[in-house]
């Protein structure tokens, strides 16, 4: 990704965006079929893409139990996109394995969508989280994100990060000792100029964040669940932790929460994670039109 | 519910019957996105959900794997509503808790259509044994209803018989004597007026009934199989147990049916338990229709 | 089926080829509605007729997890069909019991479409089969089918040898001494002066040979392994084994293949798998608007 290709889809998603605003559906893609292929369940990912393609006016076959069903009865991934793209226009993949979407697309002749390869790329939400930035804030230049609790794992923040480093911003990763933003993405950005630093809490960097990005403390990544119990709260957004945030300034979270946020927020006008799943939609609308060659 | 409201919605869902008659489907909710979120599985109600919307020129999200999905990791009913709701115009809920439906319907900006939760309510299934007393006699004013077979933890029946308590009609209960109405309904019907009568058997109320609904009488719900043994038979409808009753008169049921009416019934033109999943259908639509701002 | 039936069919067939190439999509059944029961997962064939449908205009009704859900509760078979053509206009089904089909088809008012009743017929492979034969070598008359693989348990070379006896052909059998095609079968289409012959290798049939259908060898089926490893090497295609064949010929396969054709020959233009596929979506797209009165 270039950042005149981001500026590009943003663009068809903010397109799409105001089309769904006057007239919720159009038929861009009437008579187009969608395979969704889910080999592993993902509710919120796959309602989002089949919504997009419905928005479209085009048709969805949906594919979700994959491991039940004959296609999977020792049927290779290609055999499978090739016997898929007889029947849809393009194909979604959802794969918990690493590398799928690369090999799907290498042997098919229609247009794969990687919705997420194990621990590989998650591509749509990663751009959805930069939709969301461009269209409340306006720009990502100029602007201070903060990244909360579980730097290490989550997926999201990794993609998140690596996408911002093609902009003019800063970034503040708070985490647990042990949840740390990995080296080597901090390395990658460095190398590129993105200003970053390290927290143990949000104290000294709330007031001056624009994005605050939330993502989850488990407890099962700790051994000792004493370190757990003593850091946890410092994870939690409450209302009273957004007293000290700025006026203008947004909540982000990949979903599903589970306590990280606390309901109370959820009636902040910075609260824009449930916002951010409508981004989710618009991105998926747009990248389906252009692969489709309608955009 | 009043009267008037039903009035309205067996307007409404005559006026779908007449068109599907007529056309099939139409387009009155061309581009409108119905989610059919079950967080238990019930084929039929989710089928007559989505072929409503179909036939009215929609279209539907299923979402019916919740038990495995990241949607269900832990996520609260609100926020995985509030995401729908960026997909979807309207959410049609199945869930095994009580409450369910009003608690994602304080959470949400768009409608939900409750299709059960629970022990609690099941709505369109009381509306649809109504709509299909008012489509078979024209009218449900100096009925007699009679009632038969399990009635203690039939849901169907005590919704019904709540119901039916807004119209001029009389009750018959005919149940084993561990599976009687209960008395608090008994009692809130005995207050608005509503006469009801006790059975062990139908032969003292088929002569004057106008509608049989018939439920199951399951084995489980004995602790002395000989009980069961003793009374099953008096619960079975046959083209025998029909001779006695009017040829003006419809048997009901909710289906599935597992022997309690036996096959030769089907063809007997007062067996009405078929079209009754055919009037779901309308009273669907018509509900759609209504929440959508399209009737 | 008559050979006329046939013809008719693949006309139609190729109709929908010139259509779906001409226009991807169009509305002959639109406001249509299929009902898709699969009581067995069957994603290529569910998806197939998914993708028919959607391509014709019309929407479906997926209803695939059957084992869990209501439907299931002891309804019997006519119970459920009887329902589901209150919703929908066309039912497919596939269930694993012989004669699911004709019970089905015995109590719906509505168009039954068998897509596979155990180890009874599965009539939509058969005819992609023998279109596939048809739009790729334009006649049927006059052709050498070799079927290679397990001729004993393959369903799908019962059925195609049972239609090829309509037409004026030669059939070879390769197969392993215990995978052997049944005696009955053999018999069939020598009553009706089909020529046959049995072979244990191909080598002697390859280079007369117009049409390879192949099948698996599924080790579990030799109780012996020594055996199947002696004979596995003769049932797999592979570049090397198509240097003997025809220039103009194809190789047909029901996939999903493991193995016994490699991936080297897919780029091979006489490998006609995936192509056989494609052909799958005509046949049914053909089917459902025959069913539906509209071809």
């Amino acid at each position: 990704f270039t950042r005149s290709d981001l500026d590009y889809i943003f663009d068809v998603a903010h397109e799409m965006r105001e089309m769904v605003a006057r007239v919720g559906s159009f038929d861009l893609l009437k008579g187009k079929i969608l395979a969704s292929l889910f080999y592993e369940p993902s509710t919120r990912t796959s309602s989002s893409f089949t919504s997009a393609m419905e928005r479209l006016g085009g048709s969805v076959i949906p594919i979700s139990e994959v491991r039940y069903s004959s296609v999977s009865k020792g049927e290779s991934l290609p055999d499978t996109v090739r016997t898929l793209e007889c029947y849809a226009d393009v194909i979604v993949l959802r794969h918990p394995e690493i590398g799928s979407a690369a090999l799907a697309a290498k042997y098919a002749r229609k247009p794969i969508i990687n919705a997420g390869d194990g621990v590989g790329e998650h591509p749509t939400q990663a751009l959805l989280d930069l939709l969301t930035i461009v269209e409340e804030l306006q720009q990502i230049d100029g602007l201070t994100i903060t990244m909360l609790g579980d730097l290490k794992y989550g997926r999201t923040v990794h993609s998140l990060a690596r996408l911002l480093s093609l902009y003019n911003v800063k970034i503040n990763y708070v985490s647990p000792e042990i949840l740390r933003m990995p080296a080597e993405i901090i390395a990658e950005l460095d190398e590129k100029g993105i200003p970053q630093a390290q927290f143990n809490g949000l104290e000294a960097t709330l007031p001056n964040t624009d994005v605050l990005y939330v993502t989850r403390v488990q407890k099962e990544r700790f051994e000792d669940q004493a370190v757990y119990e003593s850091v946890k709260g410092a994870f939690v957004i409450s209302p009273e932790t957004l007293k000290a945030a700025k006026d203008y300034m947004i909540v982000m979270h990949p979903l599903p929460r589970v306590g990280e946020i606390t309901m109370e927020v959820d009636d902040d006008p910075r609260a824009a994670y449930f916002r951010q799943m409508e981004y989710g939609l618009y991105v998926r609308m747009a990248l389906l039109a252009m692969v489709l060659g309608k955009a």
